[in-house]
């Protein structure tokens, strides 16, 4: 008898190439699918939410697995340490839930969250170069602002897709843009129904250029008409990027994290 | 001619044995002596505010130096820029000032401040681990708070002091001692006229104990009264804490970090 679960998943991106399993390096699933299968005693496989890039980070992945009913339901709890003990240090399980046995972290996924941090400072940070794309020129929240206001709702993004990506279609509902300044730290933060390849490190791109100026805000409409790539500034860098949320019928990633491990 | 400049400087404390230089391992005052040094083309020593131990941070370390007049006063920018382009990405200036040739770092300094942060969840964190110590247990901010009220004054901190301290005497002024919760980080924040060697984190020990519930906030007054440092709760470990602000007559060194460098 297999139970699915549902796992949030915190990691950090440095020195794994990304979520999807690959020959070439680690990577998040192929660390948690080892551990997992470790613990089965069989080939066990894990699907999420969204495939992160190299470099990217996640504060609350969503990933579902079939794993021993007897097993995981005499202590959750106990479960989690233990696949815990087996994964390095950059990733751990931060919550858990039984789920049906046809939920689908990737296809029932309702809405992704991502927050992406620039540092905005004249001198790089030593204690958190890994976590924010460092840019020294000074950046005006408001023409952010404005620019992020003419992207949210339904569009067709092609604008901001890299040329890999391989969703059928190029249309996204952006539901939320928000720019927020916190000491040094910028955040912006995006929820929609999914994104595109590289999407949100493109708007990030963007919103930067028309921070600093050299992009003017009512350029935003004549880029997102367009539909090409070629015409966007060029795509912010991974080690700025967190996937936040994952959102399903009934509850989403975030609220996962640290609750009482039943 | 030369001319003494106040750094502030940024560092992130894993990797480095701290701030004293030492023949064993990299440390914080090595790394920017070396680089001073080969600026200047001549041997350049630092003296900083305080001695951070193996693994502690810096948000806003201040250090004084004397270089070369002529090549720092043609352009403090070019000259800070060069240093940090010959530091590891861990250690970074980021402001700076020129100050009276009687300035000294560590005498001059009239108070310091350092924040502990502590990761309050039932699993550890990915993306923050070297940045806090993690606890799982649950902790009652109230009492942590109560057990802090109970040792700012000015007292003999010989129980909070390692066996190593080489400081004349044990009586420091703790002026502040405040603790937050931000999501799951909890910060202790403390300011005093100096610090005994290990006396932040030998108060972080003990807040944690009372915090947990393992010692009631009545022993605190027992504890500093008795004098004793084996009496005391163990020391909290080193990576959740920061050196954050050293304070002279007319600046201090948090004020100095993000300056527009002139």
């Amino acid at each position: 008898m297999t139970q699915r679960i549902a796992m949030a998943l915190e990691y950090h991106g440095r020195g794994l190439c990304g979520w999807q399993r690959q020959e070439n390096g680690p990577t998040v699933q192929g660390h948690l699918e080892e551990a997992l299968s470790h613990i089965e005693g069989s080939r066990v496989g894990c699907v999420a939410a969204g495939r992160t890039d190299a470099g990217v980070h996640a504060e609350a992945m969503l990933v579902h697995a079939d794993v021993s009913a007897e097993r995981f339901v005499r202590s959750p709890r106990a479960y989690t340490h233990g696949v815990n003990g087996m994964l390095p240090d950059r990733i751990r399980v931060t919550g858990v839930r039984s789920v049906d046995g046809q939920f689908h972290a990737r296809f029932d996924c309702r809405e992704r969250a991502y927050r992406y941090q620039v540092w905005n400072r004249n001198t790089a940070s030593a204690l958190h170069a890994w976590q924010h794309w460092w840019m020294p020129r000074p950046l005006s929240l408001d023409a952010m602002r404005e620019a992020g206001g003419r992207l949210v709702g339904k569009h067709d993004f092609s604008s901001f897709r890299a040329s890999g990506c391989q969703a059928a279609s190029p249309v996204r509902e952006l539901r939320q843009l928000e720019v927020e300044r916190d000491g040094f730290c910028i955040a912006v933060t995006v929820r929609a129904d999914a994104f595109l390849y590289h999407m949100v490190r493109n708007l990030v791109g963007m919103l930067v250029e028309v921070g600093t100026g050299r992009m003017a805000v009512d350029e935003v409409a004549v880029l997102l008409e367009g539909r090409d790539r070629r015409m966007a500034p060029a795509t912010a860098p991974a080690h700025g990027l967190y996937f936040t949320d994952a959102v399903y019928d009934g509850f989403c990633s975030r609220d996962l994290v640290g609750t009482e491990l039943p």
